[in-house]
């Protein structure tokens, strides 16, 4: 199924007809354009295009179409499951130079950008409006990425992910026609929500040119604290009853032992070594204080030690970005190596039973296991490190990694609650949903891209 | 189109074979099942079952679809747009007995529900807990129904709509598989957005008979109050700079001086008739009183008048009850009349030109329009009351809401907030979203229903 196919060579010339210089097949771009973060081996395009506007990749897509050439569309390439991966050859459209945020609208609390724009671009865009977009994969993704992955990140706990933060998106179909999802309105009961099937799509559906996404207002107060804790069991014992006990709390995530070494070991911090858990409160000043204290009153009875504050916004940023950049500081754990990252998600009910069961089948793991995650959401990840030059190794994590999502669909979850789908989880989606639902998903595949064109490999188990 | 398809009576004994004196074909049952609360027509089902579980459910369908009969999913019918007028025949599909809630995991903050539960019975069973379940349309609708029209209500502002709302569904198809769309894991990038898909899909793509829904904890402090205004604009700008300030408000709804004084008249109350907002606050005690004190300041600069306050519990389910009423307490207005119910939604910095617009066409209508909404998402009702003798009443009415829908979509708006499309808004949804955007819905819809038996007439604009 995902033998390249192959290439007509006249689509380069079509191409570069279109775009001039903004088409590429020299090894060094395809290269970049068919790796990602994740274990997968590197499967290059034919070759990659730049276009920097909707009605470019219109043009694009219908001269690929025309030549039944496969279409991958790129970001930045942070994926962790093979997404854009060009296993069966084709072209890359890398939309990075679509990076112009079209407008913000303070009043509305909603910006409109172009699919390139990353969310750093967009947060230090709008920073003198007082709004912020909340959702924060690890990386410096594209908004367009971000929606394509249904990507969440530390902050969804409270704002919640790409579902609940993309109002409407322009896309190009496979046939070449260019829809808008949706209008501005905060709510809308108008038809089939084409807005929240394209997001977590994996550009499979369409490619996604534009996006209409919620910004908050900065919130008057906002603290951060580091807790460490005498156990993994105590860390989400306490995030369990602060969900529970409805402290809107804006981020709380988990790190293990030797993700706090690895951390400090990349970023020359010195947080004490145990389980900890990262949290951050926004409110007014008055709730901000309720809800730490309340915090700090249920860590104190699961074995938490002191609060260490970072009030100042500069402190706060970089405890997240330490938090950010642990997937990377992990990596470091053994040098040269790639990970298998797993990305269950439960409800909070059954996460401590999910974890303590996990950690204690990863002992037997060939190397350290880190672990990190949102738990607030129940969501926690952990990283299998592999030699990329033994296939047995992935083949050994790849196994722990199964055990761990058929623990996580026992217990009412999900196989991934934020890296997606992509090449690495379509049987685990099987086993999750059912072949009735996956046929479900194969119809509207099937409706939207007869031919398969559409980054094809991805998402849908093969049939 | 929608013309009845020639009902094969043999249909009915098969049924009968399946539920015994649970199909009905006596006038009085099926006249109940032809209308709902819209100024449509009415339009009979030729048979009405009422099933108790999702295999029965599965096994009408089976029926149906082998004898090419339309299947139009029942609630409790308060639709506002005719979604469940039988404009084809065909059977109605009552779930009404389906009306068990199954499970409540108050540490998961959700509950799983057979579709023919309803909103305040759902409530009602969770009261100990001290959880709820927000979403709230004026009418007691069963969650089924509010899941298939992607309902909302007053708590939207705060708490979401049915979108943000339902985790996960039971789904019966058109082919009689049955499916469940997702666990019940908070977030998920799982595949495609089957459940997003599903709700607000109207009875067309499936038949919901079960759904996860999320709740939320009782607020330590919850206080209600209801604000007279000198003008609408008043109103208006009131709500939207309380928003655009980031207040987390509960509620916030628009009632003008004609919709109170039907409210007066049919709940003997004695609300000062004049352009009002009612609000709700929840928070910890001391953020209630934060947020009050911030709006109470902020309508005086807008002509509004001292708070009226209700903090009892039952003071403010009195109040809200009020509101909820005022589609049947305007109806009063003009004895005997029925309603075409306009719904457009705007972006909150174009609401006060809407409305203010809006106010000054509605003026030359033949009869009072009283105004009501949920203005805090920017989505606010007229009531255009008609004599349903007098077909040309309906023609007046429904130009004036073709206006109002087009000048709400030259605001970046939808034509419909959450009453949903039905048989009314077909031309509308077509105006807001294009054709190539409805031809994505008509190819989803033909992939899933090929032979259009679900809730046929519903949602796509005849072809």
């Amino acid at each position: 199924m995902n033998k390249a196919r192959e290439f007509d060579e006249s689509v380069v010339g079509e191409l570069k007809a279109l775009l001039g210089e903004r088409v590429s097949t020299s090894a060094a771009v395809r290269e970049h354009h068919g790796k990602d973060e994740s274990y997968f081996p590197y499967a290059l395009p034919d070759a990659v295009v730049f276009p920097e506007s909707t009605e470019e990749v219109r043009d694009v897509v219908n001269i690929c179409r025309r030549h039944g050439v496969p279409m991958i569309p790129f970001g930045v390439g942070t994926s962790l499951e093979g997404h854009i991966l060009a296993v069966q050859g084709g072209v890359s459209i890398d939309l990075s130079r679509m990076n112009q945020v079209l407008a913000v609208h303070e009043a509305d609390l909603d910006a409109v950008v172009q699919a390139g724009v990353t969310r750093k671009q967009l947060n230090e865009h709008i920073k003198h409006t007082g709004l912020f977009f909340p959702v924060d994969p690890g990386a410096d993704a594209t908004i367009g990425g971000m929606a394509a992955t249904r990507a969440s990140g530390t902050n969804a706990v409270r704002y919640g992910t790409m579902r609940e933060n993309v109002l409407a998106l322009k896309v190009v179909l496979a046939n070449g026609r260019v829809i808008q999802t949706s209008g501005r309105a905060k709510k809308s009961a108008a038809g089939y929500d084409l807005t929240r099937l394209f997001v977590g799509s994996e550009g499979t559906l369409g490619i996604i040119t534009e996006a209409t996404v919620r910004l908050y207002p900065v919130q008057e107060a906002m603290s951060a604290a580091v807790c460490a804790f005498d156990s993994v069991d105590g860390c989400t014992k306490t995030v369990i009853q602060t969900i529970q006990s409805g402290i809107p709390i804006a981020r709380c995530d988990i790190v293990c032992d030797k993700t706090v070494a690895a951390i400090n070991r990349f970023k020359k911090t010195d947080y004490r070594v145990a389980p900890t858990v990262f949290f951050e409160f926004h409110g007014s000043k008055s709730s901000v204080v309720e809800q730490a204290e309340a915090v700090q009153a249920i860590a104190k009875e699961h074995g938490g030690h002191d609060f260490q504050w970072a009030t100042k916004p500069e402190e706060r940023s970089q405890l997240w970005q330490a938090r950010h950049d642990a997937y990377f500081a992990c990596l470091q754990i053994r040098p040269g190596s790639r990970a298998v990252s797993t990305d269950v998600c439960v409800p909070i009910s059954r996460l401590a039973e999910c974890v303590h069961e996990t950690m204690e089948d990863v002992k037997s793991y060939i190397a350290p296991v880190p672990l990190l995650g949102h738990i607030g959401d129940g969501n926690f990840h952990l990283m299998f490190l592999v030699d990329p030059a033994k296939p047995e190794e992935t083949e050994l994590a790849k196994a722990f990694n199964k055990r761990l999502v058929e623990r996580a669909l026992r217990l009412e979850g999900t196989c991934t609650g934020e890296h997606g789908v992509g090449m690495g989880k379509t049987g685990s989606l099987q086993l999750e949903l059912g072949d009735d639902a996956i046929d479900v998903m194969r119809d509207i595949k099937k409706a939207l891209d007869p031919e398969n064109l559409l980054n094809p490999g991805k998402v849908l188990p093969p049939a």
